[in-house]
């Protein structure tokens, strides 16, 4: 999307260098920083770091790694190799792990001469795929956020709330829930979007600067205000993410994303997912019972980053000196709670039916 | 409560020096520091500057500085200047006048001579009221605790969630929502409360150093945390305070307590209000309709303040340069969502009814 007036991706070709470029994500959203990744190390670097960060954009990453990788020495050694050290940066990863076998597959029946180039050539495409499905998303989306306009005065914007920042820096482009987002603001019609804050780790300022940086209008509210936002009607739907949503369409995000869906529910305001379906755990049925639910450092809670009056980066604690804190970092929203998926094949139901209904090869029988 | 071992209240009289003496409350929760309030122009300064804050407690703050005014000049004249000065501390606060008034208009049949013991006497009585109300709510509260540690494991801890800070600093002692813990803690009931963070002012940082400092177990979270929590079965009872409360128990307090009712709600936790009755607005029915929300400075969202590593106070900014900011402080439960109020009369039901039963007098036929 725009950033300071010109169309970006999360991660691009340069192919007068021959390189992959990339935003330094660790300096958002107070600078934005590019970097090109020239080495392995810098490609270990860039997922350890979080210089990158979302699952899409990391499989996407790792791939542009492989194929580095196989234009250095495109041995098979040399290629396991590099699976190991690229898989070994975010073991937790599924996309990570999911590209790296993909590229690996591929090139392994490949005489090596040609595995250089099939390499880079699959990572491109590795990429457009993301950029499809959060493309396909936001269509979908867009004519969810043309019914709401079609009933309000002409000019009125819709408005829209979203959590924590599932958006175009954490994919190749577009974004899952910001999509519809930006196809809407694109297409002309007028929006204001709700940017929850996210604590603990204030991801909506990273919304923020997305969509401010695209130019849609927001504004930046604690997570505590949308309830009262959607009682006096100031909020027309909710669109968030998932990190995993179960078969029946029980919904994990980040942490907060439940209170959200209570307070939809028991206003009459639409609550969507959006979800690509590599996020969808076939495995998985009820989500509170079978999720386990990381619990992350403390520290998160009771330190705040941001930027001092001097423009450096600062941390505050919040809290007095040895308060305990306790950060669980996700939730799930039970089926019953959720308007619609929005999906790269179409809007459906959370329930077994309407996953099934749209991905029978993946639901079975 | 205490603090260091040590018995405080949030005002007390130091009868040696003849001098009232208040903790400043904008160091907490990082230093706490004492001081005495000599001079009608340190009475301003306490209340105007915040170092004394929460509706009882300014005004049993106000009523010290009318005795303080009438000892130096009991005249009539006098007395009205320094109900001016006072009033205008915090023009808005509803206790703040109430105690000026109340003082005025015992004072003014009384001969010169008699009003500054009178009016001194009249101070320590509006603290004692004061504490008695929250004791009682305390006790009360304490009732619906022991029922619940009755049917646990000997042992086993009550686990609360609490939401922003109903303490004993915002009131002269005990607190409202706190009262019960501060009680059941003090009668041996194994407790564990869970401390909303309550952004955007984060005065859950202001709870955890009460119940810190009087030794009550807890943990600080994130506002979206309680959701998940009550979902797994971590939280056995939500006890907030309130702002104000509506003839028929609708209950605005600070912006999020209705997302906490509603989780308690979806998962059968019991969700009490502790209810002093000058907060109760018998005018007020429809909290939702009826009760204008105050909107505050967009900068409390944006910029978050702390102890920096080298222990001095900053701030950071944690959004994009220019992210507009919204602020509504408070939000309105629904009274169908509030288990019960616990009022200083006793435990009630949040509906027209239940408040009429207990405070019959004021709820008029």
């Amino acid at each position: 999307m725009k950033v300071n007036g010109t169309h970006y991706r999360s991660l691009w070709w340069n192919a007068q260098d021959d390189v992959l470029e990339i935003i330094d994500q660790r300096s958002l959203p107070y600078e934005f920083i590019t970097q090109q990744v020239k080495t392995l190390e810098d490609f270990e670097d860039a997922i350890v770091e979080m210089r990158v960060r979302g699952a899409p954009l990391i499989g996407a990453t790792a791939a542009y790694g492989m194929a580095l990788a196989l234009k250095l020495d495109a041995s098979d050694a040399h290629m396991d190799a590099a699976w190991e050290r690229l898989n070994e940066t975010r073991p937790t990863a599924i996309n990570l792990r999911w590209a790296l076998n993909r590229c690996r597959e591929a090139m392994r029946p490949l005489p090596e001469a040609e595995r250089a180039a099939a390499a880079l050539q699959l990572a491109h495409d590795i990429a457009d795929e993301d950029v499809e499905i959060c493309r396909q998303i936001g269509e979908h989306g867009l004519k969810l956020i043309r019914e709401i306009a079609a009933k309000k005065p002409a000019g009125e914007p819709v408005r829209l709330l979203t959590h924590c920042n599932a958006g175009w820096i954490a994919t190749v482009d577009w974004g899952t829930a910001t999509s519809p987002m930006y196809h809407a603001h694109d297409a002309g019609i007028p929006l204001h979007v709700w940017v929850d804050e996210t604590r603990p780790r204030n991801q909506g300022a990273l919304t923020s600067w997305e969509l401010g940086s695209h130019g849609v209008p927001h504004t930046y509210v604690t997570d505590n205000a949308g309830g009262h936002l959607m009682q006096h009607g100031q909020v027309d739907m909710v669109i968030v993410g998932t990190d995993r949503t179960t078969r029946r369409g029980d919904v994990c995000n980040k942490i907060g994303t439940y209170l959200k869906a209570l307070a939809a529910h028991d206003n009459g305001v639409p609550f969507y997912v959006a979800l690509p379906s590599p996020t969808i755990d076939w495995t998985v049925d009820d989500g509170v019972a079978e999720i386990p639910i990381e619990e992350r450092s403390p520290r998160e809670t009771t330190h705040i980053q941001g930027t001092m009056e001097d423009g450096s980066i600062g941390v505050v604690q919040v809290t007095p000196e040895g308060t305990p804190g306790g950060n669980p970092a996700f939730d799930v929203t039970p089926n019953r709670l959720v308007t619609g998926l929005i999906t790269e094949r179409g809007v459906c139901e959370a329930t077994p039916e309407g996953l099934a209904a749209l991905f029978p090869e993946m639901a079975g029988a």
